[in-house]
């Protein structure tokens, strides 16, 4: 009933993270009304996406010549202090903010099972062995930035466990009221927690 | 901070209906991760629904020589009984039951401002002009296959105003209660409906 070219499209496309067979479905068809210019922007932009490469040393994404990044290969930042971040996008939320001046590690996304995936567990290896060659052979700090959440905490202990020999501090992000909320809604936690880091 | 493939792909593809800004994102990075292999078969797919074209009849969906569908084309097709549906979805759902021997006008989704877009009203234009060259210059039967809803109603209505005069028998889909579904759980209308049709 349906040509092979749109089962196809459906067939890959529903296996992406944030499409389902519905979604695929209704994309084809939207697609196939739309006609050939939208579909030829679509492989115009996935062949862009071919040209971004993924920085060896802290899996973030970059475009230049070299194998790192433009943190890694600046620098103007500091190699000792390092933030370990879930995802891609919490290094563009952290550097919005200009306020670190570090490297990072994306160690993707963890699972609740309390443990690292293979491919996390090479990515922390690899951030040990670029510890081992700065010049104290530790890293002055290493932040945590993981979800105050209880999996976050859960991995956040891993994680400590993992690095403790690589650095004499190990932080993570400091929890409290955020800008434009309400002390009346805040949880007991939270309210600890902002009490404590008051100033 | 992002590389310009990365905001081109994430400003193209959050348009389509089928996600929004978070979600062109996550797909990025997860295509960027996943490296070339996904990103060429997606390349891949997309590029084959270029080879899918819409019936100039009907406006389902194929990938004939000429210009009208499989169904269209189909000369074992009754040319005068024709089932009006939103979605090229629906189209296989009823095909799926293999029990209409008709054919189809997609008309595409149906707003709910109780008036036709203009690309609708040129389609419907078009099936008037199919069936004025029909032996008879009007259809057997015309059945709007829209959902039982308000809003469907309320479509039903306006299309037989348009439609009135193409055939005798303007018809809807049969309601009530759905197989596997319960009386217990009926609604007053489609246990009405069900007592109706009841044989």
């Amino acid at each position: 009933m349906l040509s092979k070219q749109l089962q196809e499209f459906i067939a890959t496309f529903e296996k992406l993270p944030v499409l389902g067979p519905r979604q695929a479905t209704r994309l084809a068809f939207k697609l196939i009304r739309e006609g050939a210019p939208l579909v030829k922007s679509l492989i115009a932009r996935l062949e862009g996406l071919l040209e971004v490469k993924v920085c060896t040393q802290c899996f973030f994404i970059h475009t230049n010549d070299g194998s790192l990044c433009t943190i890694c290969s600046d620098p103007s930042r500091i190699q000792d202090v390092i933030m370990v971040v879930e995802k891609e996008t919490d290094v563009m939320s952290i550097e919005k903010t200009h306020r670190f001046q570090g490297r990072y590690l994306v160690i993707g996304e963890l699972t609740r099972s309390g443990a690292l995936e293979a491919w996390q567990k090479s990515r922390v290896q690899l951030l040990k062995q670029s510890i081992q060659k700065l010049p104290n052979q530790k890293a002055k700090e290493i932040i945590l930035a993981l979800n105050p959440t209880t999996y976050g905490d859960l991995n956040a202990q891993l994680l400590k466990k993992e690095l403790e020999e690589y650095s004499d501090s190990i932080t993570r992000l400091g929890r409290g009221i955020p800008t434009g909320g309400e002390i009346e809604f805040a949880d007991i936690d939270t309210l600890s927690h902002s009490l404590e880091r008051r100033g």
